[in-house]
């Protein structure tokens, strides 16, 4: 989805990752889990899921600041099987039991051919394909799923009780890109929404409903009625009633809740993460070793062959080209490396924000202005002598704008 | 999806399935196989998933016939390991390697907490339901997929290259009727473009494209393109292009297909059950015990929470219920137990086609009229005398018009 560049500001992956880890470990997170925090964000922003990215951290911030996250890993396994296991996440860090999660997964599947490891009493672990992509790395099928907090109506209904509850899983391919499915159930992120009343802008119908259940175009009213928990909500895959089979996006959602909140013990529907000292959010991680079934080289040939025959397959008229999944998020990726990662002003101030309230460790002030980010030496403000306080105005009322500003990491 | 009774015929399941098995049994399909393919057909009519039901009895009948499905079992395990096993179908009927394929998963379940089992070399199987719904009776969780021939078109295309690939997850509940998500990840399947072509409706736009891939209304050229092979086909869950998210629709299309394709090593994409007499169909089953992540007991108390929590939920406007999947199939089921299994005029005539094409062993000749079928003796039509020829004659016209006729069984 294009994206309008204005008040976007591009930030160099390792600065944005640096300023990341510094909060965790400001807040006492151990470097290591720290740094998978801050890959699970990032990664999300690197692939454009920019609702799952950096977006996110100062709500990370005040869950751990509350001690409603707890900063060192609690997590502990509690039921272990050859193929399986029970994971109780002790209300540490979603990304790092997630982590944990998906690296339990795939030892079991090196070992036993396939792995599934639960989790419960966990965080929002942010994207699903970060845990999926993690398989990719040893020749394995990656699944992850996750529930979340009640966004989604059901079909005939007109209260949000599910989760967006994703599904991501990846193949690994042999010169092709990996297959990497990494999808929410629902028709439409919350996010998207949130753009559409930014922008004032009528939404197609199908995405969501009010609080009568009824199809609406006003990305206003639903957001607002959701947030003051009124009801209506997102509508799931397939959208209103049944005519495009909204019951078969409304059975995956509830699919993923079986499998995340119903198998862990963790909470479900209604009640996941709602509590926020105790949000109680459930994982299901899955590995699956392809070289169990068959060589490992005939499956990657043929993952091969059928992206292949999808890709070359005839375009619609006005279309002139076809993509697998993953596809466009790994040429995505590939840029966001090379020329940084945009972000916007208010994810950019959010951060400063939290940058500012935690004081140190801030080793750098960088100050950005559209698609430009400097840091300036000491002696840059040495230099400046009496223009400083002048630039530092100027600096002020275009962040207001938000079309510069500065960054502190 | 209510359906006009017009000339439809009601015939018990019992009677239903003797008449399959009898033609099964003379094409030299050993009895155990007969009732499992027979079984499975009849579930579908039973649970109304009527395209998957008695309906394709004449094209099992043809495909066994010509030797393209083997009557005797040639399936074999080529790979296993604790948690998983490898099948050739050795062009077996899909419903027998379908049914050994899942028992195996189920055993693997029991033993080791996970069974999966891929499947290669096969026929259509009928109905995914089928086969997660044999892990309910062993308090497990089941999940069936199949690649199935192409009728999908791939967002921005407009060439179907993949299958209506379903994917079937099932849960046992306490006091609730168990989760039976049993879906297409097409937005409709073929069979409602048929029904809409027959009624000469059109029908909503985002179910099909046309051969330029523009969505169309128009559901007797999309058939027609189809069956020539012209380009076009149904939609993915989410309808054309991205604005509903049809990309998510089409990457589960492509996630079955990896999973019972590539996987397995038999045909994908535009190679499935194109050649009828290699269809080299590919299935995936998976069996997981709940018990191995926590008390099943528990398990089950929290689906029947989690269902009662959506089914509770405030109604939209115009609504009086929500349903969890597989409750209206239940109901259904027990509907049609107790009053008999309705069937399709046209059906009825197809099935009473291939009687007349076996010979024996029919041990009755059925009449049937609107939602009735009653079994003449032998006494009734010598007491008939000289009307016989008459009553003969007035069946055969009735029959031409779908409202009555002859049923061998």
């Amino acid at each position: 989805m294009a994206q309008s560049t204005v008040g976007q500001i591009t930030i160099p992956e390792r600065k944005l990752k640096d300023f990341c880890n510094s909060v965790w470990i400001k807040l006492g997170v151990p470097k290591k889990d720290a740094e998978t925090t801050t890959d699970v964000l990032v990664l999300a922003d690197l692939r454009g899921v920019d609702s799952h990215g950096v977006a996110r951290l100062p709500r990370y911030y005040t869950d751990l600041k509350n001690g409603w996250t707890k900063p060192t890993d609690q997590s502990r396994i509690v039921k272990e099987t050859k193929a399986t296991a029970m994971i109780d996440g002790g209300q540490s860090l979603g990304q790092v039991v997630g982590r944990r999660g998906m690296e339990l997964a795939i030892r079991k599947a090196k070992e036993t051919a396939v792995g599934i490891v639960s989790a419960r009493n966990s965080h929002h672990y942010g994207i699903a394909g970060y845990y999926s992509l993690m398989a990719l790395e040893h020749d394995l099928i990656g699944v992850s799923m996750t529930n979340a907090a009640p966004l989604v109506v059901p079909t005939f209904g007109r209260t949000a009780i599910l989760g967006t509850n994703p599904v991501s899983l990846t193949a690994p391919a042999s010169k092709e890109q990996p297959f990497v499915l990494d999808m929410a159930t629902s028709v439409v992120p919350r996010g998207k929404l949130e753009v559409y009343d930014r922008l004032k802008k009528t939404m197609p119908l199908g995405w969501a409903v009010d609080t009568t259940g009824k199809g609406t175009s006003d990305p206003h009213t639903v957001l607002d009625a959701l947030s003051r928990r009124l009801g209506g909500g997102i509508l799931p895959l397939g959208g209103e009633g049944e005519e495009h089979s909204g019951h078969k996006g409304y059975g995956l959602a509830l699919m993923v809740d079986v499998l995340c909140g119903v198998l862990s013990g963790s909470a479900t529907g209604l009640g996941v993460d709602v509590d926020k000292a105790k949000p109680n959010v459930g994982h299901f991680f899955m590995a699956i070793d392809p070289a169990a079934f068959r060589p490992l080289d005939e499956f990657k040939r043929d993952m091969d062959r059928l992206a292949r025959e999808l890709k070359d397959s005839p375009k619609a008229q006005g279309q002139n080209r076809i993509y697998v999944h993953g596809e466009k998020s790994f040429a995505r990726m590939e840029k966001y490396r090379r020329e940084g990662i945009p972000l916007t002003a208010p994810v950019v101030e959010s951060m400063k924000k939290v940058g500012g309230e935690i004081g140190g460790p801030i080793k750098h002030a960088y100050f950005w202005t559209e698609n430009v980010v400097f840091r300036p030496a000491l002696s840059f403000w040495r230099g400046l002598g009496r223009y400083r306080n002048f630039m530092i105005d100027v600096g002020r009322r275009r962040s207001r704008e938000g079309r510069a500003g500065w960054f502190l990491g």
